[in-house]
């Protein structure tokens, strides 16, 4: 297996497993001279902690991050950095029986069927677990983009049937509810859902929504690195991901061109507009100056606790309920990881940007010489 | 600029403008003794070639491939392949206007932003145009995949509002009519729309869809190598495409764990199945065996006749009218395309696939030797 | 089979053969705005050009380029730059010989190892035709490093047992004289020393050795992407190479510290110098801002006419002559290869350096805004 | 600053400096299945201990390593190897004094160069300690190659002028003498060399033979991953290198085509032989089933107590003599670092080289299904 490596420029490899010794993440690329230290690093990862309210896992994760490399005098070196959680409430009798069988929506079945055979406890690397070490990496490029005066509004815009709506939409409500939505009507609605979800021992999908602003115009490379098709990349190696938008998304499949291009102007200070931003930020892969949206649908938690039929590895169809401690929904703490994996995907596009035109070449190495 | 290579081990690069000399791709790590000719190529390419119908522009592509590398004697040799298909009828008259503003919905003004100025012509590189490169390459791909028992069901699943019917699918449809749906019903509604959009001046957005059969278990890398993920970032570097879904994709993020969870069983061979296919055969990132299916959202065709507002590089709001010989809708041409992605994505990831157990490795060695 | 890729942020792709359609190049990432033309090109792939001397193979070959994307209006778009060289002057009856053996010293026995079979005539890939690939990519390179005040010295150090002597080194020598050494006397040397090889039917090695002007300190990454790391790869990747060094090399290896160090001192202008350059003008994997120095050793050319023994395909040992048009040194045509893939490595590297430290980052983006 | 990750399939990724936390490594593409223990990696790690001699620094370095992810039961899963060194014995305070000038040899000015600042604590992530995640990550690569009949003989060829003799070469010297040379007799004049060296507070350069016995012909792609070019790019990353061969090398350079051709053969078994190795195992980037013969010149180590002139930062030029725990020569802990770097190098391509034909790939997917 590869794969494991995400970015170019700036560029992050994760390692670890659910019940294994813990989870880190090795950053490349990180300019140097960047101010940085663990709590830039913690705040995020706690915004993934599990244990926040009823509607995540009861399981403690301390998730204290330990950075092992790269920093000097409180600024990063341009060398790597490595940041590491070690695992401390890990309960591997809970996923013994697990070993025996394939659960219905994991990758049980796909790594045994890819490796041979496969770490079971607790979803061994396909555990989303894993998505620590890309939420501290992420933090890292949130922070030098924070600088560049880019910032990341993300939030979950529907769980289940409940969607938001955009007359209530209220960007302060996301940290002050535990399903992170900008709407305390809907969140209040989607919680109710959530109860009856859990009675019934099943779980709820929904989506993410992300608005990137202050990029500026030129990022993305045309062709096969265009911002739009890094994004989706990224987002989409999120496990339980199954749709990625960008701006209208599938609505612009049934729009006509009128409605859906968007009309430039310059504004009374002569600065380039648009009336509209059906194209969410992003013409022919490159950034326009206009908000970055984007959308990610999630599937409901596989694990269930209700019966579901499946197969044991020695040949028999059976009937199993999954134990174990889950969240009946994976939007609210996926929203940081979304935001993570648009980070890295930002910053990486971003420096590699900047050699992209020959005064801008010469311009720097005079300035060095 | 870069990121005109797409793929590690069965690898393209494309090269070329609309108006320019034309257009081209190499491809590095197709392997030796695959038996290839250009009628390969070209009967690929003719799949996405213009002037077929009213609903394409009446531009007259020959788009004529030749292969200038990698063959000997009828077959691959391991090499690169290089092919390219020379640009005949260009009428850079058409587009000299358009040097002086932005038209909205395209990538004039971000690629100004990104390099200083562009080869206006036709789009330049942003023209779609340059996806003949990546249907060249993915004939190659796809002829590979095909020696492997996997094949590819590609078609229009909806124009503007309107969409096939589960219930009238057939799949013998597609070839028939050059919107290229499986549904004749839905094309003759299709077809109507189309013709009210060009009354208007107008364009119209569309759907895509994607079932690849015969995909073995295992293929994919998990986390950022997923085969979901890599297949989004293919199919969104096609332009104009808004959105990307896998299986259920955003239907997904409405449902339950209980109905979006697919239950194996054993059939009466004993062979693995699964009783649905919400996941869209793909789990942790990894095929299971299932039929792989994926769907593309694309944008209407931006290049409208109808006036439009916008600006001129020299700083004035204007209205415009988009001259030039465009097709009201791209999703019929685009099929190919998205498939050619498709087939790309998956061949890459079924070569790295087969180092990934020491067992097989040394099969391979102590054969060889 | 892949590798036909060398740069990531300054890319190339060959592709051909010697006796097929042509040769050619892609280059991905040149940073737009470069002026260019053919002539740029072509003044460099004249001075590899055969047939100048009795010491080169009495091929003609034309080697005429041509430029068939990326550039508008006399200036690089950033956009890939596809470059090709088609050939006009094979003789395929000359090598169709040795499809039924296995020449000593060149790549046939492991091409057909590797592939099953191979494309024979003239070498096929293996043919130092591929090289044409290479140095128009590095004319382009070299262009821009030009630019940023980087100029290349590069020469024949020895020819066999004949090499240039320190005390009588003259740089206007190397192009008056078709074996390319900075050293008129030892060119004559070597002329006689390679007109007894030709008279016995054999061929010599040789030393090409090259230095790099003006390169700022700082470029190259540490660990694997040193900038001699690259430069090693990017020389040895020239076929024939067996040695290559940096600044004292393997003399290095017999020095002492003291011997070998290279003293730091502030000149009367504050500038800092060192005393003298055993490091080759490289420190750590990073330029210190002296002259880069490195050599490349070059075995005899492998095609010779005196009888060799060997083995045919079909499993008997045999003996040849290898008939054909050959040269009996490789050096003199391969010094422009060298500095074209110096040219290469240090384009890359320069334009991933310009990331590396946060301040600078956030310079440009103001800049830009 | 990027650079820190090595290999495509089979990829490494370094982290850390001499005196911060700890050094480590993450393996990612390491086949499923492999058997894998501490102690393998362990045994390896000693081989670069320092404190075994008066001729290493006496600084104890316990170097214990830790696996923190990618193994279960005892096996690989395929998953990334996340291995970790963690400093004990760090004696900043030695160091401190180095903050303030440019130690000649060393990385110091060319770090402060390109990164505005450096972690100077024992030279930071320049220091040879990095090298113990390229062990680590080597160990894993060996094993796998062990059980394909792949193996290493390496060893000092030479200290300063004093260089092992081929009539007395016994590989099992090797190990009885802390200088690891093949030759007794050598070994002893370079202790008498070395303690000379010492003496007058100096050091030496030396080089290290690679011997890679077993690698089947084949191996390696054509172009700009050739085997010998992938070698030379690995070897030279190594701190300190400034010269690398293949087979003969620059005696290559001296030689004719007679000499310097290896004729084929086929042995009484009818199998190919070659009656020499000049070309070390590599035709046209490619292995032929020879012995892989390679060699790395090392400068003498930078650091010595020795007074030496050089600049402080505030800009005066001063003589300084640098303190510390020092190598007086660094071979014989390099020799286990040369023999990671190939054997990395060779882990890699050798998974690479699997999907090369067509029909390998067919059979090992009809295999699997």
């Amino acid at each position: 297996m590869s794969g494991s490596t995400f970015g170019n420029l700036f560029k992050i490899t994760t390692w670890g497993e659910s019940h294994g010794t813990g989870v880190g993440v090795v950053i490349d690329g990180c300019p140097a001279g960047l101010p940085l230290c663990e709590e830039d690093i913690q705040n995020y990862l706690n915004r993934r902690k599990p244990g926040q309210s009823k509607f995540s896992t009861p399981r403690k994760e301390d998730d204290t991050v330990v950075i092992q490399s790269g920093i000097f005098k409180g600024k990063t070196t341009g060398t790597p950095i490595s940041m590491a959680v070690y695992n401390k409430n890990q309960r591997s009798q809970d996923y013994s029986e697990i070993a025996s069988y394939y659960r219905p929506g994991h990758a049980d079945y796909t790594f045994d069927q890819k490796y041979g055979f496969r770490d079971y406890r607790g979803g061994g690397r396909s555990s989303a677990r894993e998505t620590i070490g890309r939420v501290a990496g992420g933090a890292v490029a949130a922070k030098l983009l924070d600088m560049l005066g880019i910032h990341f509004l993300t939030y979950v815009k529907s769980i289940g049937p409940i969607a938001i709506h955009p007359s209530r939409f209220d960007a302060s409500e996301i940290d002050k509810h535990p399903l992170r939505m900008p709407d305390a009507t809907a969140a209040l609605e989607a919680q109710n859902y959530l109860d009856n979800c859990m009675k019934s021992q099943n779980s709820s999908g929904g989506i993410v929504e992300c608005i990137i602003k202050g990029v500026p115009a030129g990022i993305g490379e045309p062709v096969f690195r265009k911002l739009d098709s890094e994004l989706a990349k990224a987002v989409f190696s999120i496990g339980a991901v199954k749709g990625f938008e960008i701006g209208d998304g599938f609505e612009a499949a049934r729009a006509t061109g009128l409605e859906n291009n968007d009309s430039f102007y310059y504004d009374k200070e002569g600065k380039i507009c648009k009336k509209t931003n059906h194209a969410g930020g992003i013409l022919g892969g490159i950034s326009d100056g206009s908000d970055i949206i984007l959308r990610a649908a999630f599937k409901p938690t596989p694990s269930i606790s209700a019966a579901q039929e499946t197969i044991s590895r020695d040949g028999k169809n059976i009937t199993v309920q999954v134990k174990g401690r889950h969240d009946p929904v994976i939007v609210p703490r996926a929203v940081v990881v979304v935001e993570a994996m648009a980070a890295l995907t930002l910053a990486d596009l971003m420096l590699e940007n900047i050699g992209t035109r020959t005064d801008t070449v010469l311009d720097y190495y005079k300035k060095q010489s």
